[in-house]
């Protein structure tokens, strides 16, 4: 009997009727003849609430407890799901991160999983019974303190006991059908994606495609566990993320997707002087406040003034911090101004299938040229092309690209991974 | 440096002003001069709202989910009093009951203490921190589930861990300054009690003083850890519950408190048949329903019918499910009715020192009489007489034996255990 992995998120548990709803598919996945864990995260906004409790106390609560408050959302959320459960006349038992044996380091808020030690889980299920798992928290091998994975983490910690148990697969349930082609609030014609190699889904989420947490895709593909994204409001088949010789390689799409992101900003040192090691003194500084950078371009250094100017992405979060890091470097560097602007955005093609179609770069930047959109930065990967435009004409570069590749016209159900229609 | 351990209820962390109220009562403690060690309950009535939750999702919830879920409330109260502490510039560290070692027997809601074993707690404060320790719960010797102690059971964890940790004292703090003489809304000329023994303050408790619960005081005598009931509104000395032998016998009062208790019923089986056995079937089919019984009359059989007439009182809450069981028992036993009457309330005298002056219950007796009370039951122990009156005579019968004995006459300074003033 095999081990089917599921993961409901905060708003398919949001309440009590919620709650119900996920122990029916629960207990109708066990009645399919599966052993069944269920990880599951905080209800609704209970983080939320618990974050703004911690704000009425303290400007700076430390991370350890922060981290022992936040984990109780997860264990009002499964102990509530195992009643529910018990309520069907199914067995179902509730363990915590650090009793379902998720081992993490110490970095409170923060965590990664060291390792996974699921006895116990092992044990409930042979016992028959259905295991609820709190997700999004571990216990820290060193000091045996609760820990928090960070926001997104109940994905991995699902993929994690995947792996761990052997599953035969890791059901991520989420309130959409799967990944998308595009966003369909943005391209109405956008179709979900039936299958996906995990280089793919990685790229989608590290540019922008908020589906899947970028952590949880690279624990899948190191463990090489199956992920089925999926609707809890449906019974549809959704996106399979799977290792790339796994996709259909005669229905394999060029471009799998485009992916928007509207979160970066973009800083411009204007006028360094073209001296080594300016712009590592630069990246240096940026580094040593703990913020990561996304795209980056240098212009052709101005012969006449020996100057070039050097430009960059970051996360809109980390940009004040950024240009005051920055600020201090000013008379060392001898550049002549920092330019901020958070009026961009960032729109990206990924696909395998640009690996052996040289074209698609030529294609994407005349869709974008035709729809009168102006590229201000670009950088690429193997299986991805990414541009810089103006925050506005973000929908149209999307409506763009999508058009451009055919991806409305996308035969969905022909590529269907396994053809089990699970 | 000796060990004060603290315990805080729900009312005295309602809220974020709540926390950090008691974190600075806790701090100013730590800078005293002692190792502190605070047991807490969860806030306000967040145990009272998992539960409605609970209900909500299911009419009969298993109990061992239903304690991973109360035990939630805990969690949240421990971290955020934590984090009070650390914004006032000291470090606390908090733990689960499972981790702070109090390890209890499996059943789920009730369970018992069999062992604490403090390894991390007594790391934490040689540490130097403050260790916030959650009430009400464990982990389950024998199947490593969590626990709950059932209400009231965040005094006993305390009393616990301060025998375990050997403490010079167990703080509990409450909303009132300690136990009194009788129910101040009813006498409002009630005294504090300064001292009292063990022995006096299981009988208050057993006769319906809710200050302390039982099992706690239980617990204390049986490891003669001293108890400090005070209040965490206000700084005076509360009341010290102590050995027998420490309550200053020069000070010692005859009578220590009037208590009372409005929570009983009186069920009348009416013409039993003067057989052997008869009684016993009766109570037999009582305990199998699992209700605990306090006082029991049986009327001198009357010659003529060899008829006899068996009251007893237990909780209001168990009387329909004692009056089915008895129901059944009609045709075997051949009573002729059963009465049932909620209409009691029961005033119990409590004082070692009755044990050494005989007159006591004659005075209560005569008060009561002359208060113009009717005694429908009595029952004594050796330092404890209880009488069952009319519920709405209850106020009337506190009164007159308080005056009686001239409890609001006692020179509370003169009595104060130990003299510290602490």
């Amino acid at each position: 009997m095999g081990i089917v992995v599921q993961k409901y998120g905060g708003s398919s548990v949001a309440d009590a009727t919620g709650v119900t709803r996920v122990a029916q598919r629960i207990v109708a996945t066990k009645q399919a003849g599966h052993h069944v864990v269920v990880v599951v995260s905080a209800m609704g906004d209970t983080t939320d609430e618990l974050l703004d409790l911690a704000n009425d106390i303290s400007p700076l609560p430390s991370g350890r407890e922060l981290d022992m408050l936040l984990t109780a959302g997860e264990r009002i959320s499964m102990a509530l799901l195992a009643m529910a459960i018990g309520n069907l006349g199914h067995e179902a038992r509730s363990f915590t991160g650090s009793q379902a044996g998720v081992i993490t380091d110490s970095a409170h808020g923060k965590a990664k999983i060291i390792d996974v030690t699921p006895g116990r889980i092992q044990a409930a299920i042979q016992d028959g019974a259905i295991a609820i798992v709190a997700g999004f928290q571990g216990v820290s091998q060193s000091s045996k303190d609760i820990t928090t994975l960070g926001r997104g983490g109940s994905d991995t910690t699902a993929v994690a006991l995947a792996a761990a148990l052997q599953a035969e697969v890791c059901e991520i349930y989420t309130d959409v059908d799967g990944v998308f082609t595009a966003d369909p609030r943005i391209v109405p014609s956008a179709q979900r994606i039936p299958a996906i190699s995990y280089e793919e889904m990685l790229e989608m989420a590290a540019s922008g495609a908020k589906i899947l947490h970028l952590r949880c895709v690279e624990y899948a593909r190191r463990h090489n566990m199956p992920i089925h994204v999926r609707s809890s409001f449906s019974h549809k088949t959704g996106t399979w993320v799977v290792d790339g010789s796994k996709v259909d390689s005669m229905e394999q799409a060029i471009i799998s997707g485009v992916a928007h992101d509207r979160s970066e900003a973009k800083i411009t040192v204007v006028g360094v002087p073209d001296k080594v090691g300016e712009a590592a003194r630069i990246f240096e500084a940026v580094a040593a406040a703990q913020i990561n950078i996304d795209m980056i371009v240098q212009n052709a250094t101005v012969a006449s003034t020996g100057l070039a100017d050097i430009s960059f992405t970051l996360p809109r979060a980390d940009g004040q911090t950024a240009m005051a890091a920055l600020a201090v470097l000013k008379d060392q560097v001898g550049y002549d101004t920092l330019l901020y602007d958070d009026g961009i955005g960032k729109v990206s093609l990924v696909g395998a299938g640009m690996r052996s179609h040289p074209g698609v770069s030529a294609g994407f930047f005349s869709a974008l040229a035709q729809a009168g959109v102006n590229i201000d930065m670009i950088s690429t990967s193997e299986i991805r092309i990414s541009v810089i435009v103006a925050e506005d004409q973000v929908d149209d570069a999307v409506t763009a690209a999508h058009a451009r590749f055919d991806l409305e016209a996308r035969d969905v159900e022909a590529v269907v991974y396994g053809g089990s229609g699970r």
